[in-house]
């Protein structure tokens, strides 16, 4: 068995278009690099070598809090090192928290002769965003440790389906320099919508998920719209029509906010759109002189996995 | 070219579970049963030789509006003889109007050498729709025209898509001998809902979807659930809880209304649990002195179809 491992957890996005809390893609870059190594202390060590800022304290890092769940799951004592190399942008949201919480317990997974399959590692996976966020959703744990699109379809009990996807779908992510807490992303949500409104949602989540099975691109762009939430969350977003407006007129399938933002994402069927939308969107946040991070890379089919071992 | 055709067209489930307004799927029985045959008078001639009331005047009658709708676009004059021999009850939520309007339409355009595909019916059926509710809806006209679970993606542009489904599906509906007015199963309907009711009901819809698409009968029975219109309009249906739960202890994947009631479906993966379940409906009903009448049938692949021709 394995002393240590090193593991690539990717950047996801969640909340895709009309699929809000229940559907969510993995992508491969960015991503988090970290390494999980045993240790004999019977506690955990957090070693952080990224420049980003994160809680050296095991109860307060979403890593080792996920792993303690997975080993009392298994009613096991064992310490961990986990050092990380790489590190999302915390507060972007693309599933910064999801992809450390998620990496860590992969690894340990693999450090403890796999006793569990991936898909029952979601939960305590979820444990971690517990922590970050106070309620241990799944949207982004689930695409990050099973890779492609996940589809939430119920909390209780956490059922979680994989949707198949067309191979050559690039996504493009852009990440504006600025803040918008997910508190205030939370309180701005109305409580309450319109029947009419939520049909419009549900008959688009439907066919974003036929059209996703069946390589439909067609149906997937007249699907992947949003009603409800990013009319009311863009207005945080400054410049968001606009870069929408440019993602969509250079061809993309849809473009909508990644999470509950800053961050955007685009879809698209050819990597050559997918790189020219980039640069539209940093060329938007630009003109008002709002810097940002752009990624442009296929869905990621795998999830989480293993960059090496020894 | 044919100078009659007899049709056969389906009864049709919509508002599929948590699939309101949107998702609809076709039956093999009840149906309309329908001759169409071209005159030379250049006008519509209604012919009822069913024992349910049926209007007579062309303008009023769903069949004759809907193959008018398509002898428009086509910029065609022609008579037809449209000759009801069998007729699903009006009123019972199964898509009785759909019904006559799709299988005039079908039967009409097999007269005129096929000059429309499938799909491209369904708007001219939808003009029936219009007439018989005062909307043109298309959630039961597109499961009758094309077989198999239909999802209504749009009204604007008319997006239809076809939702594979297992070939082992049962239906059992039942009609209680009762009336549901439209219009009271309309009024009853709240404008507004929760968001969170609409996020459970969109992560059973994907959910719904994905099953289907899978053959996945665990993930069907878990998704067919509908949080928002059925707690609603169950209580226009009396006993309805009692033959819920008959239902699912029987061992359906699902049990909900049909269209806007009173009718109750049924979805089950074996015809002996659709059948044991038909017998339970109509116990429970005549438990409170409600005849009812009770179908059978596997999920119908194909749609409105072709009985005889000369």
């Amino acid at each position: 068995m394995s002393e240590w491992v090193k593991i690539f957890s990717p950047a996801t996005v969640s909340n895709v278009g009309p699929g809000f809390d229940v559907l969510g893609f993995a992508i491969d870059q960015p991503g988090d690099e970290l390494t999980v190594r045993k240790n004999n202390t019977g506690k955990f060590h957090i070693v952080n070598e990224t420049e980003i800022s994160l809680p050296l304290d095991p109860e307060k890092n979403v890593a080792s809090v996920a792993v303690k769940a997975m080993l009392d799951a298994l009613n096991v004592q064992q310490g961990f090192d986990i050092v990380f190399t790489r590190k999302i942008y915390p507060g972007s949201g693309i599933g910064s928290s999801a992809a450390s919480s998620v990496g860590a317990v992969f690894g340990a997974n693999e450090l403890l002769g796999q006793p569990f399959l991936r898909k029952d590692m979601v939960r305590f996976a979820m444990e971690g965003e517990r922590l970050a966020c106070g309620s241990a959703h799944a949207d982004n744990t689930a695409p990050a440790m099973m890779g492609g699109f996940t589809l939430v379809q119920s909390y209780n009990p956490l059922t979680i389906c994989p949707i198949p996807s067309p191979s050559n779908l690039f996504c493009t992510v852009v990440h504006p320099e600025i803040e918008v807490k997910t508190a205030d992303a939370r309180k701005i949500l109305k409580k309450d919508i319109t029947l009419r409104a939520a049909i419009t949602q549900w008959g688009n989540l439907a066919g974003l998920i036929a059209g996703l099975m069946q390589n439909d691109f067609t149906l997937i762009a007249s699907s992947l719209k949003d009603v409800i939430v990013e009319p009311v969350r863009s207005i945080l977003i400054p410049k968001f029509n606009d870069v929408q407006k440019a993602a969509l007129d250079a061809g993309a399938l849809g473009c909508s906010i990644s999470g509950s933002g800053p961050s955007i994402f685009a879809l698209s069927n050819q990597q050559e759109i997918a790189d020219k939308i980039a640069k539209l969107m940093q060329e938007i946040f630009l003109s008002v002189n709002i810097g940002s991070k752009v990624f442009v890379s296929q869905v990621n089919p795998v999830g989480v996995r293993v960059m090496e071992r020894g």
